[in-house]
């Protein structure tokens, strides 16, 4: 057995032993106590939406997946060979393997994410029980149900990419893997995005402004769906977005080492596992690290996840050295590691700049909110635009250093922009944990609020609450710079999946056709922001006319003498987030390749190119000036200029709904998509090519 | 005396009739009444206003213009050949040249800007008072008026490019004519999209939500700020926009041709002048499109001007075509002028659909108004997104067509991307003219009302008004898709200029240094974007504060018995306005040339690509979001959804006062931007490539 077969072995143990642990933490979970009865009947209206949801996700996947599957199959039953040769013969058994790829991708991501839903929505309710305890008690339950969505994922995306490869050999066809799990992530994200903003504007707009009752109120019919929503958004859309950039990016550099090492076997092997050995020392790293993630009696949650962060990533900085040295790798791969580990840092960090309290932009924001709504609203807009400055420069020095000091070291220098990405992802199973954790405490608090629990619960409830606020800000700033990398490895990784085919793609801005391709590519993420942000108020009027039926047809609703029926707001909530996924799905899936095959593989070049830069910069725009609003209105509610009920406040809550769908609908669903339209483009690449060679 | 040469004299032939007909113009609209008393009171406040204005305008630009024309002499005192034989000599006659080049570029523009603006306020009591008489009186005067500008642009433009050619035959010192008219237009068209909006937010957030009072009322000491913002902003900032891609495409063309035609001096020189006489033609064209614009005693306005472009446009297409087949001229060159002229056409009436009220996008944005101001600028942004959609298609499209047609024609395509944006930007004269109009009548509705004039003026006003609306929604998609092409054309320019000193520029997205390039010059935009908006707000304060100061200290203003100090509202806003442009300059002149000297000329090719992608997505944008907002409050306030005062109202005030800066200040201005940036990097390239070299 070769070093390099040893090594998938160690990940697919690693991988295993990942998903083990993420198993044990939803035992461990579950058999935490549930709290009273009424606690636990919220949780259980909160556990039959997410369910809900998730059925009918599922049965739009599968349709999906059956659908593209079944493409998928008879597209790729055909071997593209050098075209200078001009070599196709059918191959129906590379076709079949593709397809299923393609599903085991879909499934593995969403097994992950029902495992996080299942566990979280088991979590909250666990979570307030223990918060009568002590804090500590309650911020390991919730941090532990992050973990198993956390630890699930990267586990099962290396135990699928290494098995895949282990039987094929053929990085194309974890491609296939890769290209299923960023379909699942779009549905998952975007679909998700939709459903948590639907019920949250409707639920505001007529509980809190046309009949007066305050948030989580259970008279509310919409507030189930509202708190489903939370788990829906957040944890299985910000999940699957992660597992889907964590598989591009090994996926990305396995193709990009195939084609540049293709002159020597053994070199090819070597760096082709190279990105898997990363993921397997990044779940050991993460293990490690979730160990060291505890509060004392009267700790700071923060101060503990971010404790886990950096033990997480020095353990795994000093593995990656370890590896490199011993292993006789190239010094360039581990400076192109280290190069990726720290912008990712680097970047989380520069977006909390941007929307915590502290600090100017959401400062400002919040001062001349008593200027009225607009005012708040354009000063929010301007440090939004501004905040893609340090994260754009940074993703620039990333692409940079990974690729000069790649090249010093004598090899490939885009290979080094791969392994960048592959470096700041392969912490996610920690990042993932804190991140998921979020939205369990802050469910958490609506149960505590919702079954009339103690003050102190709510007490206890609302710092762990803020912890995760700043977790969350970190991780979106993670997940964007995370992907960026991610995309412009996978664009190399096109050019060198086409280049495999005899065409050397020029990629030149001179060139009018890859100019075409660019304009046609940047226009792409606004517009799909645009379908996706007006599906959210769409819905919402729909949503908001049942529960202006429900109060007109049921008077004991609002007297309290009667429960209103969450079930019907759920279901319409799921429904029309699913059902406004065909156009931004088609954008994503089916536009790249007509404009591939319309105007040609050099046009696809530029379309990729085009939408990275605008995706990235959409992503960070919409992402950060949501934040930022959302924190000017709490800081205005917590007693500065003017307070709760002024009018700055009044004025920054239209800025924060603004922000709702900016922040959780479309800013986060560019990532999913630059992503599925560069897999999407790799794996037509070769039928696109051939088809403008004749 | 050759063919071209008899062109060239011909072209400043037309110029002078063009300049001729404007000063003829001028002194038209001084010799009509100029109505009451009272009227003329009041427009001589704006008069005063708008003249304190330019003197600091033209202060500021003169300190700009002797710093930046002292280090363009010296800089170009050195001729850098063909780096092959590495010969650089010094030449301090180049460098004189280019100076005196620039200085000049610089003063046409201010001189169109400075007749079009006094001729402006001049005009828009007259046309008041004429109001008085008749519609078809009024709204000749108007036309008249913003004829002034158009004429005089376009006549200077062409005068100062063929004279300099005719002397030097370098289109590079062109280049630096480009220059300093863009310089001038950034200043104009920045500083007056902050002064406008300044004053505009201050007026009302003090005047009408504070105090109470109507707008366009006499007490409010920001009103005459105000209605000098609309002259500053709209006609000198307008006029000054179109100036610098009039005279910029014209460049890049000539740049072009001397590159791509340098082994034949006879076809070069042709090919050097043909958009010499493109422009010419669309000066005759524009002379009597602009005969036709009259409107008969209850004739339609709006049907007036649009007669007028129609004339002009088949005029020109009529000229051109001759031209080309008894010229000799390649018909690539006609299918590409024609292309482009087109494509201005059809974005133009698109921004229309985007941003007129019998259409969806504004009509579901005052609909969903009711639901409050979160709902109204959700709905009006996502639409502003998909507006990029059809402009984008549109110069995809103008660009591949007019270089394949070009290229089918034997020719290098890249010239025929050039001479479409020639082409669409040929019957400027006409488009300024439509546009100035604008604001003119805008001007009189104001200059009534505060007058106290009759309703049958307001009326008549508000007729001329409501086609001005429509005129000015047009020339914004025409400004933006013609700035597009233009800094497509420099951008090609760029690599030829770069180029004939031996160094051959590939630019591939493949290139890690291109794609750190596209990011910075992709994020230039939107920081830009911010820097001015967060102007405009800043000032605002500022005004607000001297606002209230006037009618604390003088309580007799608001009870009509005391005159407030409109001047120093006015002085205020100038100077906030200049004040705040220091950052952006530095952005679109310093900036790119940074970048050139520090990541190279490659970079700096991805830098100027990066910031056209982003820049044109965003101008569109801003422009049309806000343009929508405004109709959906116009919409409402004219009875539907509620009408004034309703909540849909207040709601639909929130998203006009949002947009205002989005399409007055930032999204205008970003056409300069890129047109600066390109210039600049054009300009400095031969030096950042021999930097690079040594």
């Amino acid at each position: 057995m070769s070093i390099s077969q040893s090594w998938i072995f160690a990940a697919i143990f690693a991988g295993t032993v990942s998903v083990g642990v993420a198993a044990w933490l939803y035992y461990w979970v579950h058999r935490q106590d549930a709290g009273s009865q009424e606690a636990q009947e919220v949780a259980s209206w909160i556990r039959e939406g997410a369910k809900t949801y998730l059925r009918r996700l599922y049965l739009a996947l599968t349709l999906v997946a059956a659908g593209l599957g079944v493409i998928i199959a008879i597209v790729f039953s055909f071997d593209i060979e050098h075209l200078g040769m001009g070599v196709i013969h059918p191959n129906p058994l590379r076709g079949g393997g593709m397809a299923l790829a393609f599903v085991a991708g879909a499934i593995c991501s969403a097994l992950a994410g029902y495992m996080g839903m299942t566990v979280a929505v088991a979590a909250n309710v666990r979570s307030a029980a223990a918060a009568n305890e002590s804090i500590n008690r309650a911020f390991q339950v919730a941090f532990y149900a992050g973990s198993v969505m956390g630890l699930a994922m990267v586990g099962l995306a290396v135990i699928g990419m290494s098995t895949i490869y282990l039987i094929t050999g053929d990085p194309e066809i974890i491609l296939g893997f890769s290209f299923g799990a960023s379909t699942l992530a779009l549905l998952a994200k975007a679909g998700g995005g939709i459903y948590t903003k639907t019920a949250d504007i409707a639920a505001d707009l007529v509980g809190k402004v046309e009949i007066g009752i305050p948030e989580d109120d259970p008279r509310n019919p919409a507030v189930v769906a509202d708190n489903v929503g939370d788990n829906v958004g957040d944890v299985a859309g910000m999940g699957a977005d992660i597992f889907d950039s964590y598989v591009a990016s090994t996926v990305a550099v396995m193709l990009l080492a195939a084609s540049l090492f293709a002159g020597d076997a053994a070199l090819q092997v070597k760096y082709i596992v190279f990105p898997l050995i990363l993921c397997t020392l990044g779940i050991v790293a993460s293990l490690i690290g979730i160990r060291f993630v505890r509060v004392g009696k009267n700790g700071k949650p923060g101060q503990a996840l971010n404790r886990g962060t950096i033990i997480t990533c020095t353990t795994f900085a000093g593995l990656a050295t370890a590896v490199v040295l011993l292993g006789g790798y190239n010094l360039g791969v581990l400076w192109a590691t280290l190069a990726g580990l720290a912008t990712g840092i680097v970047i989380g960090f520069t977006s909390d700049y941007f929307t915590s309290a502290e600090n100017k932009p959401v400062f400002e924001t919040a001062r001349v909110s008593s200027s009225g709504a607009a005012i708040n609203i354009i000063t929010g807009f301007s440090y939004g635009l501004i905040s893609i400055v340090p994260s754009i420069v940074g993703i620039a020095l990333a692409t940079l250093l990974s690729y000069y000091l790649m090249e010093r070291s004598g090899m490939s220098g885009i290979y080094g922009v791969g392994i960048s990405a592959v470096g700041m992802l392969a912490v996610s199973g920690m990042i993932v944990s804190s991140d998921a954790y979020g939205p369990i405490v802050d469910n958490a608090r609506g149960i505590a609020e919702m079954a009339g629990m103690s003050q102190k619960v709510i007490d206890t409830a609302d710092v762990l609450d803020a912890a995760g606020n700043t977790a969350k800000a970190i991780t979106k700033g993670f997940a964007i710079s995370a992907a960026a990398l991610t995309v412009l490895a996978l664009f190399a990784a096109y050019a060198e999946v086409v280049k495999i085919r005899g065409i050397e793609l020029a990629l030149s801005l001179r060139d009018p056709i890859v100019v075409a391709g660019v304009l046609l590519g940047a226009m792409t993420p606004p517009l799909f922001s645009a379908l996706t942000m007006l599906s959210v108020t769409g819905n919402a009027f729909k949503m908001i006319e049942e529960i202006r039926r429900q109060f007109d047809e049921h008077p004991g609703i609002l007297a309290g003498t009667e429960r209103p029926d969450y079930a019907t707001c759920v279901d319409l909530a799921a429904q029309g987030a699913l059902a406004s996924l065909v156009l931004p799905a088609f954008l994503a899936v089916v536009f790249p390749v007509l404009v591939g095959f319309i105007l040609g593989p050099e046009a696809l070049g530029g379309f990729l190119g085009g939408s990275i830069f605008t995706g990235v910069i959409f992503a960070l725009l919409m992402s950060n000036a949501g934040g930022l609003w959302d924190n000017a209105k709490k800081f205005i509610e917590a007693g500065e200029f003017g307070g709760p009920r002024s009018d700055a406040h009044k004025a920054s809550v239209v800025g924060d709904t603004v922000g709702d769908p900016f922040k959780d609908t479309a800013g986060p669903s560019l990532n999913t998509l630059i992503t599925v339209m560069s897999l999407v483009s790799s794996l037509f690449a070769p039928i696109i090519a051939v088809f403008h060679l004749f």
